[in-house]
Order: structure tokens, then C-alpha cells, then sequence
């Protein structure tokens, strides 16, 4: 592997592995407490179909599902394009460790074409991100040292002095680091940034692991070019916390105001 | 087939055909301008799942992609328990016509356990469905029969009389029509009984498809029982159009507040 390679590309790496098939592994540098984080899964089962030979148009949608376990180590994802019609085309993905699937997928892709366009919603009005301190790395699970996160409003709450919060919305600048230009798997890992929102209502750590995760790419390729390494904002909030599940809603923005992605996840918690 | 079976019941009715395989068939009643209503395919595409023998819980979530056309006629599904944890059970479904895939599922089943819950969100302030007039059914596809609207605003647009919304967002009452007690494949079906939201920004039929729909069920099978066969509320929005493509966001209440589902789209269309 090139020795300059950002280390989310590495993570991301796969080498054909058969028709349809890619091996890849997990990376330390993107661990979570238990596992990989979540949105570095939701990139590489992407990257599968990103990748291949087959594909055709860019990424409108992309649903992950975390059915199992992941451990440390290699694991292998098949990707097959299911249907392609003459504006989209719908992949089915999956990844398996020893034979078992861990994560399974389902994306879209598509062209897009100049249209009507429309922006019904608009981003918070914050401080630019370099007003603001960087979020602390240390003490906390090794994926987050690989994003500098800004934090607006709604940081991790500390668990050692626990304090309920009235809401779950939290408001964050955040960019890979070191920095990267913006594509489309960096942003579909992006979405998966914000910690689970039963830790700001009830202000304290609580088992919680998302079940599946989806998000909509609203940008195309040239946005996210526009975009390159700079900090994008994301905002996240629950609607619903009940008999062991929430969701969760987030939008992520460009600097510019322009809305990149919009996420939807259910988080399983225990409380 | 019974004849007193409701229609939605006939229209999501599958026969065994093989091993985690079913045979079903379009049906003329929730026909919609081409192909068939996409929240009746949703329905029976979870159907497949539901009422398969290794089925594990109550439905939390289905992601369904809408892959190609649906003819008149009939048609198969196959659906796999890809793998079961200790929380979730996570399932792939494909529907298939002269075995090409048209539409593909992913669903995760679940069981709900109390815990601490809270809804950040409220109905908003609506009067009462039998205090409003039913929508017009005549001159629209077979699907709007299906079902009694009672709009509180946004009505789908008059064709004849181009105008357009500053807002994309409408509000309504719903129920099938006959009444029949609500259960998951019925609020499966329900979350996408909203037009294109292009429409009424537009203030004009547009040429418009989803692409791929996302609903997490918030309410338990006790809730859905509670609700039985009364109206429920719908309410949606897109937040962003443009490039050919526009998401929409969706919440079901119950008539007593309750926040029953939460459901997302991508939507395509052509202006």
C-alpha cells in the first residue's frame, strides 16, 4: 500500500476478489469502541459498487444495514448490480467474515440532469469552523482522531459529570484529518459522525449501536468538488426515543450553504 | 379467495413457491397511472418477510428500491433472513417478473423491549377527519379509491388549474378504504400515500417516480392495535429538489398523538 495513502483511502481499499468480489479489512485508526465506526462501513460498502467495473452515474442513495458483528481483521464484500434502467441502477451489497455477512447494502446510482431545483430548508447560522476549538481526541474511541470536529452546539457530553440535555440536536463543522477532498464515500462516512443522541437526552454513555442507516446524496460530483477539504456542517437530532429505539435525522451542509446529504439512521439503545 | 378479503389483504396475499420464495400478482384495484401504487409493492414486499416462517420480531424498519417497471400480472418474491442477532433480524427481498428483479427490499425485524422514551416532535393542530370532506377519487389512478382522504392542506393540485406552492408540505387524514385495523404492511403502504411533492410546487403533474422509500416503524403491534381502523395522519415535505431528483420526509401520527412511523423517499422527476 503507497505509504502517502490518506489513511481513509486505506481504509477504504479493496482488491478485486472474484466476480462481483472485493477483499478489504479493518482498519485501526477508524475503531470504534466495539468494532469498526459505522460510517467507515457505510464507505466501504460504497466503495464496492463505486468501484466497480459496472457502475454507472453517480451516488443518490445508499442504505446500510448492520446486522452483525464486524471484528478486526480482513472481510470481503460482494457487490452486484442488480437492475439498471435508463435513469438509475440499484446494487445489492454485502459484507461477510468467514462466509457469515456482517452488513449488507443497498445503493443507488444515477445521472443527474439539469432541472428545477429547489431548497425548502436552510442551514443554521453559525461561527466559522476556525473560530472554533477542536473538539478533544484523547480518551475517546480512535475514529474520532480521524475527523476534526468543531463543535457548535451539542458536544459529546462528558460522562463523568452526567446532565440531561432538553433536546438531541447537536450542530458540528467537521472534515476528515488530515484533510481530504470531499466524495462521495467520505461523505456517505460522514453522516455517520454524530454519537448516538440517547447519550444528549439522558447525558451520559448508554449501550446504543445503529441498525441501519441511510442517506441521500443531493450533491453531484462537481459540488462535492467545490467543496474539496474545507469543513462541512452537520446537524442531527432525534424525533423519536422509545422501547429500545430511536431514529435519527441529519443534514450535512457545504461551507457555502449548499445541502450535501440529507441521513436518516434507527439506533438500537438500552436504557 | 375469500371474497369478503379486504382488498389490501388480496393485494398483499402470497402463496408458498419454494424455499423462502412466494408468488403473488398486481392488483387492478391499486393500480396507479402506470404500474402499480408503490406503497402497495411495499406492502408486499415486507409481506414476504412478515409472514415468513423464520421471521423473528416486529418490523422496525424496510428500505425498498424501486428497480424497473412493474407489469400487470403476476409475480415472485424471494426473501432471506440474511442473518439474525441477538436484537435484530435482518432480511433481503427482491420481487421479480420473467425473473428480472423490479423492486428490492431490505427489512429489519426486531423486538421491543421499555425503556426510557420521549417524542421531540407534536402532531401539528388539525381538525378532526370526519369534520373535513373526503377527497375526490374520480378521475385520479385506482389506488386513491383505496383510500379516505381528509386533507387538511395540500390537496393534490387541479391539473386543469396550474399553480404553485410556496412550500412543498400537506397534511391529511387517511384511512383505507374499507376501513381495516392497522397493521405493519398496512403503515407500510400508508407512507407513501403522498403525490410527488414536485407537484405541488409546481402546481402541475410532472413526470415523477420514487426511487427508493425508507420507513422506520416507531409504534409496537399494541400501538398499531390501539390505533385499529381509524384515520390516521399524514404529514410531508421535501426538503431539497434539483438535478432530477427531490427527497421527501414523512411522519404518521395516530388520532391520539401517537408517532406511528417516519418515512423517507427519493423521489425522480423530469422539469
Amino acid at each position: 500500500m503507497p505509504a502517502d495513502l490518506h489513511p481513509f483511502d486505506a481504509a477504504i481499499r479493496l482488491l478485486p476478489d472474484g466476480d462481483d468480489a472485493f477483499a478489504g479489512a479493518t482498519s485501526p485508526g477508524y475503531a470504534n469502541m466495539v468494532g469498526p465506526y459505522g460510517g467507515i462501513v457505510a464507505a466501504q460498502l460504497l466503495n464496492a459498487a463505486w468501484t466497480h467495473r459496472a457502475r454507472a452515474g453517480e451516488a443518490l442513495a445508499l442504505t446500510v444495514n448492520y446486522a452483525g458483528p464486524i471484528a478486526d481483521g480482513p472481510f470481503r464484500i460482494t457487490a452486484r448490480p442488480v437492475r439498471t434502467n435508463r435513469s438509475t441502477q440499484h446494487w445489492w451489497i454485502e459484507l461477510t467474515q468467514s462466509g457469515e455477512p456482517a452488513a449488507t447494502a443497498s445503493a443507488v446510482f444515477g445521472a443527474r440532469r439539469e432541472t428545477w431545483s429547489s431548497t425548502e430548508i436552510a442551514p443554521p447560522e453559525v461561527p466559522p469552523a476556525t473560530s472554533l476549538a477542536r473538539s478533544r481526541v484523547a480518551g475517546r474511541p480512535a475514529w474520532f482522531g480521524r475527523y476534526d470536529f468543531r463543535v457548535v452546539r451539542g458536544d459529546l457530553p462528558d460522562f463523568a459529570q452526567p446532565r440531561e440535555a432538553e433536546d438531541s440536536e447537536s450542530c458540528t463543522w467537521v472534515r476528515d484529518d488530515p484533510p481530504r477532498p470531499l466524495d462521495f464515500p467520505a461523505l456517505a462516512a460522514l453522516c455517520d459522525v454524530f454519537y448516538p443522541r440517547i447519550y444528549r437526552r439522558r447525558g451520559k454513555w448508554v449501550p446504543a449501536a445503529t441498525v441501519t442507516l441511510t442517506t441521500y446524496f443531493h450533491a453531484d460530483g462537481g459540488a462535492l468538488a467545490r467543496q474539496g477539504d474545507r469543513f462541512v456542517l452537520g446537524v442531527a437530532r432525534s424525533l423519536r426515543f422509545g422501547a429500545g429505539y430511536a431514529d435519527q435525522t441529519a443534514e450535512i451542509w457545504g461551507d457555502d450553504g449548499t445541502l450535501l446529504a440529507t441521513s436518516f439512521q434507527l439506533v438500537y439503545f438500552k436504557e
